[in-house]
């Protein structure tokens, strides 16, 4: 195939939300057939053949990669959320953002501790979110296998904070210097 | 294939997230590799070989269905928000839910007259996404060639609202009674 210009497809905004912020929309490319299809491939085909069992992925553009990453994976998909979202019991974790902080929640039946983990997500910037997850992702005792992001925040450096976590495999489609 | 009762994997919470209300908990049916794939597989086959060339999904659960679906499909995908998440011109319709009201957003270039389109969420209860989301679409000039459900609370009798507002092929996984 043909190189593809994922990079090409997103939309840089500055000064949103806030002042001193680009922000990048991937709506431009999730809405190019193409485009979508390339990025799920290119992130599910990094992880295929590792034995994947569970696909996480992050309230809410989260969901719109981690979901169809589990599918081609042929695994599971489990969603962490935003507090007051899931209706039975959770394990909780704080985490700082780019901007501001929040806090995710995941159902404590929703990994066992035979699962091989991949975190998906659209964005990793500071990498709390990551770091976060990470966390959250130690109670049940599973293995993490990796993360895959479609675009990663390279002039944020999150692999660092990250590294403190983890060393599972990080992998993103595009990298922004 | 054998029968995969999608039911037996959905679990009921009564008062959640309001006392009379009966919750559908979905993740354990998405956690489940087996389940989420059948699941994407039957609502995406309903409507294959349709043209089908956006997939529309509503902020947050409804990106979990919609995302693979549109994978599936090989659709692009657009993501209708909650305000303030879209960063660029966006049409807006404010909707009445089974429990409060809210609003959804979505990109004035997400799509175009040329488009055959699907919208697909986890979850049909008095209608009211949905026919907000129809109206939405008319603004664009599509063709809105169908509606895909995890599960329709027929006690509700949605379709009776979305019918008043479009006579597109509507598809639902799981009915509740």
């Amino acid at each position: 195939m043909a190189a593809y210009d994922f990079n090409d497809k997103i939309v840089s905004i500055p000064d949103y939300p806030q002042p001193g912020v680009i922000f990048k929309d991937i709506t431009t490319l999730l809405r190019d057939a193409e485009g979508f299809q390339r990025a799920v491939d290119e992130l599910s085909n990094h992880f295929i053949n590792q034995g994947i069992t569970k696909v996480v992925g992050a309230e809410a553009r989260g969901f719109i990669i981690a979901a169809p990453v589990a599918y081609k994976l042929n695994a599971g998909l489990v969603p962490m959320r935003k507090p007051g979202k899931l209706p039975r019991e959770v394990y909780s974790q704080e985490y700082g953002l780019e901007y501001g902080s929040d806090e995710l929640q995941v159902h404590t039946d929703a990994i066992t501790k035979d699962d091989r983990v991949l975190l998906v997500d659209d964005l990793i910037a500071t990498g709390g979110t990551a770091v976060a997850q990470a966390k959250l992702l130690s109670k049940f005792g599973a293995t993490l296998v990796g993360m895959a992001f479609l675009m990663e925040l390279d002039y944020l450096n999150p692999r660092k904070v990250v590294r403190e976590a983890t060393d599972c495999d990080i992998f993103s489609l595009v990298h922004v210097s």
